[in-house]
């Protein structure tokens, strides 16, 4: 954790970008926080994406108030695997958030009124552009390394893509190189879920929907978990309050899914959730190219990526695809498939398996 | 597919059953159809269990209108592995569900009305109880063989420990012996589907609520499929019609979920739904036993069990489970884990895989 408070900070670029669309949008503003200090040849700056539901507070605390600290706390601090003695670390909410950055929520200054389903479908290489402005406007020419998981890594990669000159290496953990139709249908049914909802209102709610937005962050639970890490956790334990034979009875792991669904609601925005499920479906880091291999043919950076066995979400065989690819390509990549019962959220929760694979990597990245 | 046309017959047993809860069920009608001839010796009778959304239709067809025959046909029929020239074949609707079977969306004598919710929560258990009043009815003592997949296959293993002496095989595909907490999430999320229906009026509807039912039926049809199944039927192709970047724009996977979603409306009872996803929730062979291995102490018939690779529903090591705990008892058990690309469904859709080891099976069980 970083020893004093942290402050969110915001930087609206008027002229905004053109997106994959087409479309234009306008300004842009990314809430962003930093740790540590750009050194003086700016040569150990670190930018960390979040994922999908994630903000811009990676870690430490606004204030003392703050019961928990920032998301990815534990790796970030002095000491920590991004040292925040040694390096500055940057993290920004992505465009299409509700964390500060424009999204749907934000107010469209051409109407005064919020953007809701007039705001333009986004993708993740958007999402990334924005950041580009971002990290220029902070005086950094060259990221040390670009660092996520699952949209997080979607975002890295398409660093290493559409901005290899701009980052000296990419940690990718978790993610995949397009969703599968698996995939997609769990955020098919998530999304339907709030459509069903008579007070979404097609975006036009005044109020979160909040039974099919928590139904959606359910739906989401389920693929965060693996089978095994839910056995281990719930098993078939039923909720002590409910009979068995009751209708509405629930077990242990029902209530835990209804419990995060509508705690959910009160910090996450539904269209939000939908136009970033959208950005999650449609991502392809092959997006305007014949293939896979000729998007990587334009990497520079080394990649280390890391998948977790019990992650059925972006299965290991979607990373390893990956790899397979970019070393037929005379890329400098390294693979770790770590063995996990923790399913595709492993990624938050065992930093210690990865923490000293990755500080190697940083080191050896250094020294190039 | 059987030669004529077939008919579906009820029939009502007044005193009905008492219920695992302790509740009385009474009266119990069951719909059922049969196929061929009870012989002589009332040696040859099979008794056929179906699945979650299934009915008593198995085979044939009821009218020259009919467009699909019965839901297992390819396996029903003179010659074919159920052969009516030689085997008396029956099918049951379950209670609980809505096709002619006493369920929720019944008429409770006592009340003139609907059962809705004051329908009692059954068990698989409770099920089988209800069919055993029709088999005995039918003047069959002893079942050459129980047979069913999935919710068909729970019902085959309660055959096999309540009532040993009834039957003289089971043939049991994609089951388990008590569904892991991954499978009761993703049954939750769709019964949390049919609850945020404000149609639903907690069952006290007028017509099914047909967005909640809908998307529950979506949820459902996941996990019927598997990621290699969705890959090779509908990959990342997007609807012809949409655009990638239309805010409501549609994979093809997302239009299939949609489109069979809205389509079982017409033909299932949302309370219905809710009712038997909560037998498979709360099903677990060793219910009312110590332990898995107490029950399987009580089955006397041999057991075939079926798996398929990629169910990841009820997955194969569920099977394996039964498996080892009947051949530590030392009971006649065989196992065959069949490579298969269709996830859960594929006991419906690829019985030519076990068509002959299910014959080879019935041949030596009639010997015995």
């Amino acid at each position: 954790m970083p020893e004093n408070y942290v402050v969110e900070k915001t930087r609206t670029f008027e002229s905004g970008i053109r997106l994959e669309s087409g479309r234009l949008l306008a300004p842009i503003t990314l809430s962003y926080e930093t740790y540590g200090s750009l050194n003086a040849s700016k040569s150990n700056a670190i930018l960390v994406e979040h994922a999908w539901t994630g903000d811009a507070h990676l870690a430490g605390k606004h204030n003392e108030y703050e019961t928990k600290p920032g998301w990815w706390d534990a790796i970030v601090g002095p000491g920590c695997l991004l040292d925040t003695d040694r390096y500055f670390v940057v993290c920004s909410n992505v465009i299409g958030s509700c964390f500060g950055s424009t999204g749907p929520a934000s107010i469209n200054p051409k109407t005064g009124k919020r953007y809701n389903l007039s705001f333009p479908v986004i993708t993740i290489r958007d999402m990334v552009r924005a950041q580009k402005l971002l990290v220029d406007s902070l005086g950094v020419d060259k990221l040390l390394t670009v660092m996520g998981g699952s949209m997080g890594g979607m975002q890295a990669l398409e660093w290493a893509t559409q901005y290899p000159d701009s980052i000296a290496s990419a940690v990718v953990l978790a993610t995949t190189p397009r969703p599968s139709p698996q995939a997609i249908s769990l955020n098919a049914v998530a999304r339907w879920a709030i459509f069903n909802d008579p007070t979404w209102r097609k975006g036009e709610y005044k109020h979160n929907p909040k039974d099919g937005l928590a139904l959606a962050r359910g739906i989401g639970h389920i693929t965060f978990l693996s089978d095994e890490s839910m056995n281990a956790k719930f098993g078939r334990r039923f909720s002590a309050k409910d009979g068995k034979f009751d209708f509405f009875g629930q077990f242990e792991v029902e209530r835990y899914l209804n419990y995060n669904g509508y705690n959910f609601v009160d910090r996450f925005d539904a269209n939000s959730f939908l136009y970033l499920a959208k950005s999650l479906d449609i991502y392809d880091v092959a997006w305007g190219y014949e293939s896979m291999s000729e998007a990587f043919s334009l990497v520079k950076a080394p990649i280390q990526f890391y998948a977790f066995s019990s992650d059925w979400l972006y299965p290991a065989y979607q990373t390893e695809e990956m790899v397979m690819c970019l070393k037929t390509l005379d890329k400098e990549v390294e693979y770790h498939l770590l063995t996990s019962a923790y399913g595709h959220d492993a990624f938050l929760l065992e930093h210690e398996t990865f923490t000293p694979m990755v500080r190697d990597f940083l080191e050896r990245v250094k020294k190039l």
